[in-house]
């Protein structure tokens, strides 16, 4: 049997999404496992489903200015996922642009998930960005980090429509049911080594 | 029988958007009824189109400043508009930046289609754009005309996906069948009278 690939989760909320890849990755036949949770904050909820789940997870101070990282938790988040032999980072409600050696030695092995069609809405509150603009339909993509704000190549998108009524409330829920599905499925690829980058484009082998 | 909405469209290229509003407005029952067409130069081929339907045209001199139109241009289109009893502008393929008095007089009342899924990739060669950002999904855009460059309020989206082969031709193929669908569609719920603007929002009676 083919070796899984191991997964580091980075997340700094209640971790919604670390919990549909952690279970995506306890499913028969799935080809990816988590191999630790990385947050930071000691708060974050994803850690008690962690533990819930016998997940190893880890909490870094990552320094005080928010949404941002220091070097040396970059540099040290390094060293546990190459401890862990993780081939891939997941983050995941990661509230910290991620920067130094993590984005170095990660670059083309590091994804992220947004909720709206990028390039449309990047940044915080993108649910919130779609229904003040007044578009019909929004989404949530995957989609490779690089050293940009949500700019990286496109993996996988899905479509959800705004609906009339929406408070950034429903459309939120809407997306995140989006979310859980299309991440397991984002990490799946990556797992089966069929995701290519060419250029800007994402190629996935076997997909029309 | 209540009176139908007159509409003035826009033109400036082979006319395709314009031919598949003057098709619905002949279909029975069709709330909309061409009154003019109204372009930018003598070559355009919509002139064609409308010769053969039986729809009146006229050819404006919008100046020699490329996207750009003179102030004197649009308002001999206001004149020619309420001459006619013109009750909505809509811009198909319409290579010049409106403004002056046809913007003032018409706002609210001027609508635009983009092949693309606005707010992502505004102006030129949208298809060309969102193939090489790499996008999953694009689309089509109805919206107001303001001021700003594809930044109006949306009336409807279609989605079309984007797939691995796609060329900027094939992907503008399929988003052109979406645009010959939803532009009679928007046309239509503006003469129902069934859309209001609400702040950026779009809010269309009888959609959920």
């Amino acid at each position: 049997m083919k070796e899984k690939l191991k997964v580091a989760v980075l997340a700094s909320g209640r971790g919604s999404n670390f919990k549909a890849l952690a279970e995506a990755c306890a499913g028969e036949g799935y080809p990816g496992d988590i191999a630790i949770l990385i947050v930071d904050n000691p708060d974050a909820g994803a850690l008690q489903v962690a533990s819930e789940m016998g997940i190893d997870s880890v909490v870094f101070d990552c320094g005080p200015k928010k949404g941002s990282m220091t070097l040396e938790s970059s540099e040290r988040m390094v060293e546990i996922c190459n401890e862990k032999g993780v081939g891939l980072v997941c983050l995941a409600g990661f509230m910290r642009i991620v920067k130094g050696r993590l984005m170095d030695d990660y670059v083309g092995r590091m994804i992220n998930i947004h909720p709206a069609l990028l390039p449309n809405f990047k940044g915080l509150n993108a649910q919130k960005q779609a229904l003040d603009y007044g578009v019909k339909y929004s989404g949530c993509t995957v989609h490779f980090v690089d050293k940009g704000i949500d700019t990286g190549p496109i993996i996988l998108q899905k479509i959800v429509s705004v609906e009339q009524g929406d408070t950034e409330e429903t459309l939120s829920a809407r997306i995140l049911v989006e979310e859980h599905k299309t991440y397991p499925e984002a990490v799946r690829l990556m797992a089966e080594g069929r995701v290519r980058i060419d250029g800007r484009r994402v190629v996935i082998k076997g997909h029309d």
